[in-house]
């Protein structure tokens, strides 16, 4: 039952707010207008406030299982405790992608960009069952697998020092294989599911994974993800492994284009910034992150000046520690109020909501099918219950979403024209199971002690002149 | 009943956690030990965690009418627009008054500073409606009545340029009165309602004013609350206004004190932060919003270096938008670690549970009864449910909810020994009704002009140099 009338429902128009029906039609909004014909079912929008619906742009499903643990530390030594508890079971992966999913919902998002940490030797499977959980929910799934060619030391720069370093498990050759054949076997964007190529980033790749994702982008047609230059730490390893920035290398090796999105981008200058708007790159703010671990500010108003698109991710529930996109959306928005003193360039909580949903869209290559409430577009959107007292008093209804701290305002969510959440609950999948199964494998710990943060300790604070 | 004991529930240890039972008798905690005699009601603290309550250090409950709508502006011209749409209706008092109380406790506050804006002519009316309601929901209440001697265009520095200012509607001496006798009429600790002395701040109080409150605060031992130079324009205007910083000032005229909290700090040098330090005076940390409004980063982690006692406020619901504590308290922690490299100095979820804890008992010298789980105290505090999905899966319990984005968290809270929340639930007051009336007495609205914003905006620009 993929067509239904939502009626006098409030949308946001160029500065305004107006009330009108929406309908939908196979999946489809086919009409938005004031008393239009009823369509299959209709649907009370009364009070309500309809929204496209925002992308999770960036994350790691499986990082909820350690999110509320992971010590105070910058993202380097950070890495290495969280794989050293890093879940190693492919039904850890199947809930935590249900958690992250049903969160993203809750707060708004109707698609989720997963960089998804692999198991070794069941990278397959991971795949596998991440896409289970996501269909399961229903929520427009991007699995981006986390792949590079370089053991996690060669994350962090020598410094005047010589390090070696182990060589990666699983050759750049096998690699680009599991993903081609993930690409074979799950690729298809009609049905909600596409993989991306996903090359964690240039700190633990060689320029031959980046080029063999090139290839694999190019002839299946894939967008493109990776993390970029997150810390000061890649900034200057970037510069010991190219002697250029990581930016005019990717750019020179052609991995930029308008297919690519790249997470975080907190330590770009303006060259690169200028490289990123004329290569149509997306930028993904990841502000809660990029906040837990120190890694700095991205500098979100500047790409905007110079017409770089920018979206939100939530990033892994470990560095966050939640996966509330309102919470990112929010944060990312106020946060770069203090890095320009001329409040003309501040962002609005109208530009907010666009960087989250048409942002998003743009940033993997889909703003003709999604990203805002446009006839002929996938009825990807949500319905917020303006009645909820975290959005009381009435004022700007978008403002009071985006700035507000809102809770339990999701009254229902759509994706492709199927309803996932009615009335504030979920009609595809049983929450209060997912919650038992989540509490019943975990227990409550304080003490834990990461050994490889106490090997490569001494080395990060010297090279970081700590 | 203010007799009960709490069994089996997780409380914090130094640096684990440890499952007791909490007596209370007569509103002060009894015994904290395992396998207690039951006295009074027996409550079920399984899968649950105690925490002492947090303060809500620094707010302004009426401007939750106006949260949501309020333009994109620094400081100076948004306090314009501000008052140009400012409830001026006692009854709308009452019902903010409410709406701060119960947003307060639900995120885990049972101690509010509200730094209350009164009605011209109806000063102590606000007064008293505000503290009605506080003690209908049952939260204590701090009620730092927020006055000045200035009008609102002396707030912004003259640079080059002479400005003419009008006087302020009330008289210093009229306006010290009104305090006094609130002071009289409503001063009682031990029923859960202080008053405050709370000059605005520097940039809209004459030293008779600041020396007035002085004077008050030490004939009926009060505490001392006032903003401090939150904005860039402030600093500026302390030159002009003294020739030295506003700290120097203030210590000069003998307001700093261990009974003075001061809200924002943000624009302090180290000198003055020596002087906080030496005074003992408390500041409270409005993260939210002090980006909100583009204001800074205060300097948290040189105030802990300092030995500066640092607690957090939600500040007023117009620029925050919301009077979530626990979200304060996150973006309040986090914020800092983009300030310092070093790690081993960014706030670790128990310092920030303290901080908003213990910090704010002590910024209200009230550390011998309250902020923190200790024999003897107030029973003031608050069970929180670790079985909420938001707090899943099982880790480390304040890491969950200092880094998380907890929702609907709070089964309990108490004040004063007396339930308030169970089970999710108000004892107290019909959250419903004031869902409803909240709502009712509002209308969604989008195009609003202030008229001051528009006359002082050229000045404000050429003063800031935008």
């Amino acid at each position: 039952m993929l067509s239904f009338t939502i009626q006098n429902v409030l949308i946001a128009t160029n500065d305004d707010y107006v009330t009108v029906d929406v309908q939908v039609v196979d999946g489809k909004i086919a009409a938005i207008a004031a008393n239009l014909e009823v369509i299959g079912t209709a649907i009370d929008g009364k009070h309500k406030l309809l929204l496209p619906g925002f992308f999770n742009a960036h994350t790691h499903s499986s990082e909820m299982w350690q999110r509320g643990i992971m010590s105070v530390l910058p993202l380097e030594l950070w890495l290495a405790e969280l794989y050293d508890f890093a879940p190693l079971d492919i039904e850890q992966v199947y809930l935590s992608a249900l958690g992250t999913a049903v969160e993203t919902l809750l707060s708004g998002g109707t698609s989720v960009v997963d960089h998804l940490v692999l198991i070794p030797g069941q990278e397959l499977e991971t795949i596998a069952i991440a896409i289970r959980a996501y269909k399961e929910v229903g929520i427009r799934a991007f699995i981006a697998p986390l792949i590079q060619d370089q053991s996690l030391t060669a994350g962090i720069p020598s410094g005047e020092s010589t390090q070696n370093h182990e060589p990666y498990f699983r050759s750049t050759a096998a690699t680009l294989e599991i993903i081609e054949e993930a690409v074979k076997k799950f690729h298809r964007p009609d049905e909600g599911v596409s993989i991306l190529v996903a090359p964690t980033g240039i700190q633990l790749c060689t320029d031959d994974l980046f080029v063999g994702c090139i290839e694999l982008s190019d002839r299946y047609n894939l967008c493109r993800h990776s993390h970029l230059l997150e810390t000061r730490a890649q900034e200057k390893l970037a510069q010991e492994k190219y002697g250029c920035t990581a930016v005019e290398h990717l750019q020179r090796i052609g991995y930029l284009s308008d297919k690519t999105s790249l997470a975080h981008c907190v330590w770009l200058n303006d060259a690169d910034i200028a490289i990123l708007s004329e290569t149509q790159s997306t930028v993904v703010h990841n502000p809660l992150s990029n906040l837990r671990l120190g890694s700095g500010i991205a500098p979100i108003l500047k790409y905007r000046q110079a017409g770089v698109n920018v979206t939100f991710g939530c990033d892994g529930a470990s560095s966050n520690d939640s996966q509330d996109l309102l919470e990112a959306i929010k944060i990312g928005s106020i946060l770069h109020n203090v890095t320009d003193l001329d409040y003309q360039y501040w962002i609005t909580p109208r530009k907010s909501v666009e960087m989250a949903s048409l942002g998003g869209a743009k940033g993997l290559n889909v703003a003709d099918q999604l990203g805002s409430l446009t006839v002929g577009k996938q009825a990807d959107f949500v319905l917020y219950d303006l009645t909820n007292l975290s959005l009381l008093p009435r004022t700007d209804p978008i403002g009071l979403l985006v700035l507000g701290r809102p809770s339990n305002v999701v009254n229902s969510a759509w994706v492709n024209g199927k309803q996932i959440i009615n009335n504030g609950k979920f009609t595809t999948i049983n929450v209060d199971e997912l919650r038992q199964e989540l509490f019943t494998r975990s227990q409550w710990e304080t003490k834990r002690k990461s050994e490889t943060v106490a090997q490569i300790e001494t080395h990060y604070r010297t090279v970081m002149g700590l």
